[in-house]
């Protein structure tokens, strides 16, 4: 019975059974690796629950009597887009409600000041893979795919090019890759070329807070490299959503023009704006903290057999945990370990191949909260349950 | 002294300058009218304020612990589709930021369905005049214009088009003409003869349940004549912003991959879903008083020599009010008229001519508290502004 239940089990992938005879009546009981995480008592990662308590936590601080933006005027958010224009050194900033906007329109602007429909980024660019072919199929560029997909790009890549193109693209830090970053001097190298060939550069910088202390600059210092930027508030900030692109004053003129086209210039921004404001002041400082929790915790990971980080050692808050086990193996393991230790470690899980699965960790306000004989107690209990597993 | 500074008054638009000379001292008080309207104790139009209020109402009665939805799915989101889905008697439906992104998709997905890449609608058309050109320029769509400016397509322009077309877009009520309507039977003609020729036909009905009254109709009866439909929550409803696209199952199905390609799939859409469902709740019984309160007030207008209502008759909660006077004339006498008498009427000013000009009138929550004496004063003394203006 019991070997026959096994096998049922292994044949779930995105949720497990636990089966419990009890008073003979058959309970059973589905707990998907979400559901796990989710009840545990401490999490490694993230700021806490994306629940409407996030935006309460704002808005209880907040005058009723603030106005609305109305179609991207107002104090709300000229003054925020001044404030974050000036954080990151560049003329002029807008918000937008999402990422994927803001880009698109940064580089159709760049190709249409150049009138060459080409850009080029990492094959594993947001652009390119999160996307849906937006800026295919709504703007007609043309991507070509610079770099291997395990690594940064160099600035040997750029120099092969052999197309034209508009602007480059660079995400700092390289989130599916673990965030991995080139040295600061290859920046350098890269953004003088670009300069020197009539190549705009722009900086998908969604999660450049967290790059920061690493690269032991300001983020204007990191921004002066580049021709156009853009940041997320809703990564590492924690805010609501929404995004900032910033730039010279014409380029973000124009920017404003597509928002409208893109149908982003909402009547009122203001939820995500006063959320994006909030918590960027309430956890800017913290980027060295959380830098220095990953490096602290992906040391622990990799302590442990059959558990390896990507990279070894982080260089924002960011890593990735690889393990020798694949997914529809581990996801039931981790089930377990959280039900048991009431620490989470993730909620959700990615194959590399059939034999191994990884998971993203990003550390922010849950780590320290983790008590640390209970996280070596987990993590003990998470290498014991993967050797039986490969041991069978 | 009194002439050269009636002169200086003249020459400023978009706003009016109050000179006071008060114990020998200079004073120069500007005013818009927007800042006079704001500053009334009644006012005509509208559900109040658009300020931060209009959240923190809604979030004082939800609950912390709900959920964010997340990038399109999760309860909040899920639920609200349905509920509006079923409300206008559609198979499905999904909740977009904005009506921009919401028609521009429709349009996109039933030309791409016909391999046709044109569309008609009317020469005042949101799409044509709002939105930057955004269908021409994202998605190489020609639109056609049906019928002449100042009145609404009929069935005869839809017979007469040359050209082929994968989409017919009819907005109910056409606003930027006050808000006029066809006759239901024109619809259902309409629709009948779209049905027989091929031709998908799209409803913007941004303020669909304004009509309702009118039409005696619900709004499933009304929607069962269209293909898709776009509702807005931001303008009759008076959430924060934020629309609807519904349609049959694989048109909704589509049009969620093209809200990724725009950018408008954001990982929160809590905060306008929220706030729509609760602002719908408050406000869907009310369209019915709203219809009359517009044409009690429309008749109070005609009333008064050189005003006129468009239309005569209102066919749903908004008319506009056309005044025989340029803008840059009526402007100043409105700011004056607000401060005495303490009742605001409008906040935005549209030259027709050199002649004449009109403001928007849209019935909400703020109309049934005006007083009536007070109101048919602020009337008579406009009358009285106007003759005098008029007579010098």
């Amino acid at each position: 019975m019991e070997k026959a239940l096994f096998h049922i089990k292994r044949n779930y992938v995105s949720f497990i059974e636990l089966i419990v005879r009890e008073k003979g009546v058959l309970f059973v009981s589905k707990k998907t690796l979400i559901e796990a995480f989710k009840n545990t008592s401490y999490q490694l990662v993230g700021h806490g629950n994306r629940n409407v308590q996030v935006l309460k936590e704002v808005f209880e601080k907040i005058d009723g009597y603030v106005e609305s933006d109305i179609y991207g005027t107002g104090k709300v958010i000229e003054n925020f887009q001044a404030k974050i224009a000036s954080f990151l050194g560049k003329e002029e900033a807008v918000f937008f409600p999402s990422g994927t906007m803001a880009q698109q329109i940064a580089l159709r602007i760049w190709c249409d000041e150049r009138d060459v429909q080409a850009v080029a980024y990492h094959p594993l660019s947001h652009l390119e893979i999160h996307e849906e072919d937006g800026l295919r199929k709504l703007h007609g560029i043309t991507p070509i795919l610079l770099a291997e997909k395990d690594r940064v790009i160099e600035l040997e890549d750029v120099k092969k090019l052999e197309d034209d193109i508009a602007c480059l693209l660079l995400e700092l830090p390289q989130r599916e890759i673990g965030g991995q970053l080139p040295s600061f001097e290859t920046l350098e190298d890269i953004s003088k070329y670009c300069k020197d060939n009539g190549i705009k550069l722009h900086l998908d910088g969604a999660r450049l807070y967290e790059i920061l202390p690493y690269y032991e600059k300001s983020a204007e210092e990191i921004c002066a490299l580049f021709d156009s930027v853009y940041i997320s508030f809703y990564k590492g900030i924690g805010g609501i959503a929404g995004a900032i692109l910033a730039g010279p004053k014409d380029f973000i003129q124009e920017s404003k023009v597509w928002k409208r086209r893109h149908g982003g210039d909402l009547i009122s921004l203001y939820p995500y704006i006063l959320s994006a404001d909030y918590n960027f002041d309430l956890r800017l400082h913290k980027m060295k903290q959380y830098y220095e929790n990953a490096k602290e915790l992906a040391e622990l990971y990799n302590s442990v057999e059959m558990i390896t980080t990507k990279p070894l050692v982080p260089v924002s808050n960011m890593f990735h945990v690889h393990i020798d086990l694949p997914k529809r193996e581990l996801e039931p393991l981790l089930v377990e370990l959280f039900e048991k230790t009431g620490i989470g470690l993730t909620s959700h899980l990615k194959d590399v191949t059939d034999e191994a699965c990884y998971y993203e960790v990003s550390i922010g306000d849950n780590y320290p909260l983790v008590p640390k004989d209970q996280l070596q107690k987990a993590l003990n209990e998470l290498h014991e349950k993967i050797q039986t597993t490969k041991g069978e």
